[in-house]
């Protein structure tokens, strides 16, 4: 397993691999062949940036069975996602706030990721199986009354596009088993999502293919693979939440009020 | 006014402002003052390319009050959005095929496109004003029977995303009035939408200065401001549809079954 990382240095974005708490640094593009330096950066020497600048980043609603059935809510025929926009990327560590237009309900969704590693169109199961670049950990942020508050409309978009509610990381991990891991979500200390990832109605292969059916991916493309069990309400003045995934590491950030 | 136009040479992407059918080629960054060149390229000789690079492209829904009355929907309080993919961003003059995963009807939407000049966040309405670069021609075509297929989610993102299905252009016209035109759409031949702008329901800076309070608009970000009466299926082997705004010009592309 390769656990790629992104970070900035002297107002660049680099890249490298990261091994024993120690940057591997890289040089060249994260999807076409990087080759590694002789220079070495500590982990906790850097700050850190999203490990990828995704083109689009797509969202899945209801995809895990255990969600499915607590909401009552039949198991899609396809899957059913919508787009958050990328200015609402963020890094690893960094703090977000809340919008000032908003003073409702936010919610955090810990989930997996999937980065796209080349371009897929029309990808068989095996085709989009190969293109997957890796996995990493997502907090899909959601302003959770957006969403309904309009009778004629669902503001699925809006609602998970604020700029920050789009933190991932903190790296990529590439020749991972896809449905062995769980994901654990953390509120201030407190565990509050712990689900298997086996539990997916639509797993990579075939969720690539689908989607890549619909549009053309591409490389650093971020599929955010849903959530399940476990959704709250971040409340406190500021809040720590972590996202864990047994592999790839904890996307750790702050959010404020 | 000016009409920034941009196209391909060489395998590169250049811009110029178009005069009498001539582009007069610039060097630069198109939102950051690019310089003239004496390079002069007639408009048939080229081939062109979107206008602009969006980072997002937001889609407005029931943005025209004599389609809201058609559809018996109330006019919204606040604007109703979702985001289409920029990987179905394609250029003026190309040519779109149907999906191959998708055999239902498919829908033109003649809209016209607002692009950002300058990063605008939380930006009030006149901060938003001047943070208009131009206008452009849309055509926001539709997967129309994928939207409401699914009963529990409404695939806007989707329906909306398919590769080809977000032509815009052919220029971003500067310096027009924003309320005083009329968006025609012709479908093989035949006028299909004319229907005038300041029917709008929220026009440009108050939804601008809007969106920028949901998420940070940049630079070259594309607003389609809906569509209104007249949306209909292209249903011909090969279908010419053009989307025309006065001032700003035509946007036509061929879109085959």
């Amino acid at each position: 397993m390769t656990k790629w990382i992104c970070f900035e240095e002297d107002g660049q974005e680099r890249i490298g691999i990261l091994e024993d708490e120690q940057i591997i640094v890289h040089n060249g593009d994260l999807f076409d062949d990087p080759t590694p330096t002789d220079i070495r950066r500590p982990l906790d020497a850097v700050r850190l940036l999203p490990p990828c600048r995704p083109s689009k980043v797509i969202a899945l609603w209801n995809n895990f069975r255990q969600l499915a059935a607590k909401l009552a809510v039949p198991e899609p025929e396809e899957p059913l996602y919508l787009l958050k926009a990328i200015s609402s990327i963020t890094a690893p560590g960094a703090v977000i706030c809340r919008p000032q237009a908003y003073d409702g309900k936010v919610v955090y969704e810990g989930e997996r990721g999937i980065v796209i590693g080349r371009r897929l169109r029309n990808a068989t199961e095996t085709q989009a199986a190969d293109g997957i670049f890796g996995y990493t950990c997502v907090n899909d942020i959601t302003a959770a009354e957006i969403i309904s508050r309009d009778k004629t409309f669902a503001q699925w978009a809006r609602a998970k596009s604020f700029d920050g509610f789009g933190p991932f990381g903190p790296v990529i991990a590439t020749d991972l088993d896809p449905m062995s891991l769980h994901v654990r979500t953390e509120l201030n200390g407190m565990e509050r999502q712990n689900y298997p990832l086996e539990d997916m109605i639509f797993p990579p292969a075939s969720l690539i293919s689908a989607l890549s059916r619909d549009m053309t991916l591409l490389p650093g493309d971020l599929i955010c693979c849903g959530t399940s069990l476990g959704v709250g309400s971040i409340k406190e003045a500021s809040n720590s939440i972590s996202v864990t995934i047994d592999g790839i590491g904890t996307l750790s950030n702050t959010f404020t009020q």
